[in-house]
């Protein structure tokens, strides 16, 4: 099906293909040949999906487009400090090829005219065997996630004419920017334009810098993530050129045009944009290219600073432990506890990227909970996709306060955020791989705190006492000894097995047990645990259904074996007792769908 | 309990309170006049919660910080194109009282300077009987969310020593940018920069430009949505003067500064930021704000630039009719072909805010989804804030595309989303207040699809044809006829009322009922729906506890009534038809189980 995103960009392309305004760049003869019809556009996304219309595939060379990816390198060799006491990051207000050096220190006012862009190929380190071409060209296929080469003939052709470039080199030598012999960095420079791209590659990297410095086609880093904002702060004040400010005000994209007829824009944290068309403005700036970024960024609302979507609160869910339990099977009288004061477990489900702005609600949302006599909070961090280091402090932080107002904060599902929380103080006692695994401590301590002792029995029950017998006369209890018999599973035993057909249900006198389904490959998850006196494999047992999932003894189980035929049978030999046992069973199903009905409730919330 | 966030803020006053650099502005007696130890900082979140330490209450003048403010009021009285004409958006490179006028045509770089701020103030219109200052006092109490006033004895004292900038001003009018005698202009002027604020205020303005220009303390709109970004351009290329470059690469937030020591800074989309400290460093910046606004871009990671919380996807949950159903009761074969061919039912839950990025994939899914045979697909906007005109459009081109297809795209719960999604073409046909009025339609129509007739009972049942008693033999169901009464309702009349005693189960033989919770306040909340064949009120009724919900006759109802009295005789009388009950019964409850679980497990999903 065609995306109506591919429609548009298509009808984006026609308003402009026939316009052919604009001079293709001509300072070097190989440049003058460019086809000035050749017009490509292509969005890429932060997860990889690539957009593109025209003339993507095309190769040209990357031109200026090459500074704001090579600073990138000179801050990841050098430092941001060092990098900055040769090379300013101040918008020159003059063209792309001015000789604008600071009075006194002779540093070049930004990275994105020629003399600052030369001064950083000179901040570039030899390294690992590699030269400093070398290295700029792997950094950029980093950015395209592809191995890029040079166009030599341009490279020659820029060399033999560069005498301006040249001019700049000495200078910067002169004030120690550069402190050897230029010709080096010089030819890097020619070299590091000639470099050749493609509409698509631009694009590429344009989302490799919106996704931290991930590329989202290879999921390799090309740059480090400390020096994302650094690079995209250059181009957004000093990316194109004395036109930058109206750049920021119209399109509000950090982008770099390049004479090859280039453009690459950004919006960080979502998209790259490339656009190729060889015809520039009097500025140097694809024109064609400069169209499209404007259109888009109205017609897509892409302006960076425009606010429409923006970080909310990260909670995605809360409830309570009155209405969202573990996956285990309670006695009623628990059951029952849980209900009346499961209000003092919270849990807090969060979602998407943790910072500040994400994080404060929460931890608002938290203290408010505290304050209003909550005993235990669970943050579940199951859809959390990312944390950054100042809301894990955060998170630590709340902890120590919560624990001084006796509450206590537990965490699950932190994947791979673990480690951090660690060394925000978290103790692994408080952290859980699961929900469920987090509420059953929560649970069994809040009952101990109201009922002052464990619900968990101890050692094996008589009949009487497991719950499907409750109302058996003594009578039937002495029936129920002498027809049924025991049976024992040890550790790690199946006692059902699912798809199998439901020939008997059974009552557990002692041990636990474990309800698992085999989720996707070969992981079992639970869905239930349950302990002595409760019932196994009814549901299947009453309905005739087969089996819909494993059951596993977590110890040595004994159970009482309750098989089909002798239910069937108690219709006529003991109906009294049949109907006592439905009448049980019926009710404890009951129960469960009611907290079933609870759960979706509090699930469905919001 | 005390926040960790007010916590830190302490932390980060005492970091500076006592660092005596600088020297308080003094151009005027009254400003040198200032305390150079009062010190307040103040952070406002985007919903309205103000984080503040120190001397957060003091009055001062607003001076330079009024000039970002007073831009957005002439936008909205001339427009941006008129603006642009007379006053450019360029950085000047130069100091806060540089006469930077374009060659030519003589107008200001950009507002941020004196003179484009002067130009400025001539652009804002005396309009409903208004001074121009009055205007400007009105406009920027929208943003302090209060009635500000202004200092007077300051506005006189600038009025007296401001001979630079009357110069400016005449220079303006020699251009034709002012048009008219400027001494009208100039003392609006004065006035604006002696308008009394505090760090509080400042806070809350930048919070209200985050949250795209409606004041999170008042919830009115200061600023048309549409000017946000240009006064927030303006502020990040132009507002720290010639320091703006290095301003973005190492605090990264749009920002503007006021010689009377405050600093206003905004993260778009997320807080504005109040620094008030009077001693001002050589650029006439707030020395303290500065270092303070570094120090908390740094350390809350709040650079403009840095991606770590991005949008994302808006896809929250995605589920199937095979997992989720409509809150209503289906006849057993019903809900089997539910439960097989459900998956041609997709649901995609969205959250957030729905712009270019968080749509674009919920684009592809949908389409991947129909290009795997579904046939139906849901939209639930529930948890969906706010959406922008591109995502709409997106959302209306979607829908004629899949409908080519033949692939139906309905909408739920839009909220104040409806008028938008009827402009782009969205039918009302197609649009649901409830998910289960969406599902219910889809189901509805799959069903037809998959069985040729409707599932819905057409008249009255006899009693064989009712779940309860179909395995009843012709002698039970004689004995029903005999024993029990048959009882009607009017639409409208409730069948059971929930907190009563459950004495009575009913079997429903023509005509339907609506199962209501009470929600918060008056609203009554659907829980489920039930037909006739159906058993209704026989949970409460089995396990003896009171009833849980209203049942509501949504026609002419009929129905079998079943006394307790006599279906607890019948363990007596005829034992054979109470366990052919009972186990109907526990079959049904059994089922609903089943597909509570199934459904828990895919709202739990993700």
């Amino acid at each position: 099906m065609l995306s109506p995103i591919q429609e548009y960009l298509k009808t984006l392309h026609a308003r402009y293909a026939s316009i052919m305004d604009g001079h293709v760049a001509d300072y070097i003869p190989e440049l003058s040949h460019a086809d000035p019809r050749l017009f490509g556009i292509c969005i890429a996304t932060r997860d990889g999906h690539v957009y593109e219309v025209g003339d993507t595939q095309h190769s040209f060379t990357i031109q200026s487009v090459s500074k704001a990816l090579a600073y990138g390198l000179a801050l990841e060799d050098r430092g941001e400090e060092h990098v900055l006491a040769r090379i300013g990051v101040e918008p020159s207000g003059e063209a792309f090829n001015a000789i604008s050096l600071k009075v006194g220190t002779g540093a070049p006012f930004n990275p994105m005219i020629n003399a600052g862009a030369i001064a950083t190929c000179g901040q570039v380190l030899r390294k690992d065997g590699l030269s400093r071409i070398q290295r700029i060209l792997g950094y950029l296929s980093g950015f395209a996630g592809r191995a890029l080469d040079i166009d030599e003939s341009i490279y020659r052709s820029e060399s033999e004419t560069g005498h301006r470039n040249r001019a700049i080199g000495w200078l910067l030598r002169n004030f120690d920017i550069i402190d050897e012999d230029p010709n080096d960095t010089l030819e890097t420079y020619f070299q590091q334009c000639s470099i050749r791209v493609t509409c698509r590659d631009l694009a590429v990297m344009g989302a490799t810098l919106a996704n931290q410095g991930i590329n989202p086609l290879t999921q390799k880093r090309a740059i480090a993530p400390e020096y994302v904002d650094n690079v995209l702060s250059v181009m957004a004040t000093c990316g194109m050129y004395d036109w930058s400010g109206e750049w920021v005000y119209r399109v509000g994209l950090p982008a770099k045009s390049g004479v090859g007829g280039g453009i690459l824009a950004v919006l960080p944290g979502q998209l790259g944009i490339g656009v190729f068309s060889p015809p520039l403005d009097m500025q140097g700036n694809s024109l064609r290219g400069i169209r499209v970024c404007t259109d888009l960024s109205h017609e897509l609302a892409l302006h960076m600073l425009n606010p429409a979507a923006t970080p909310r609160s990260a909670v995605r869910l809360a409830y309570h432990g009155g209405e969202v339990v573990a996956r285990r099977r309670l006695p009623p009288s628990a059951r029952e506890k849980l209900r009346r004061y499961g209000a003092r477990i919270q849990i807090l489900a969060l979602q998407g990227g943790l910072i500040f702005t994400t994080f404060e609600p929460v931890l608002r949302r938290a203290m408010q909970l505290a304050d209003a006599g909550c005993l235990h909070i669970i943050l579940d961090l199951r859809a959390v996709v990312s944390a950054d280091a100042v809301s894990l402090r955060l998170i630590g932080e709340l902890r120590g306060r919560l624990m001084k107002t006796g509450v206590r904060l537990v965490i699950c599902q932190p994947g791979k955020l673990k480690t951090g929380l660690t060394e925000v103080g978290i103790p692994p006692s408080s952290i859980f791989a699961t929900e469920d695994a987090a509420l059953e401590v929560c649970e069994d301590t809040l009952l101990v705190e109201v009922t002052g002792v464990s619900w968990r029995p101890s050692g094996a029950l008589p009949l009487e006492e497991c719950a499907l017998f409750s109302s058996c006369t003594p009578d039937d209890l002495s029936l129920l000894r002498r027809e049924l018999t025991i049976r024992s599973y040890e550790t790690g035993k199946f006692l059902i097995i699912a798809g199998e057909m439901a020939d008997e249900m059974l009552v557990l006198l002692s041990g636990n047990v474990e309800v698992q389904i085999r989720g996707e490959g070969h992981n079992r998850q639970r869905v239930d645990v349950l302990t002595a006196g409760m019932t196994v494999g009814e549901m299947a047992f009453l309905d005739g259904s087969p089996r819909s999932a494993d059951v596993v003894a977590l110890d040595e189980v004994k159970c009482l074996v309750i098989p089909r035929p002798w239910f069937i049978a108690l219709t006529e030999t003991r109906p009294a007792l049949k109907i006592a046992l439905l009448n049980e069973l019926t009710r404890e199903i009951s129960a469960r769908l009611r907290q079933a009905n609870v759960e979706i409730g509090a699930l469905q919330r919001g």
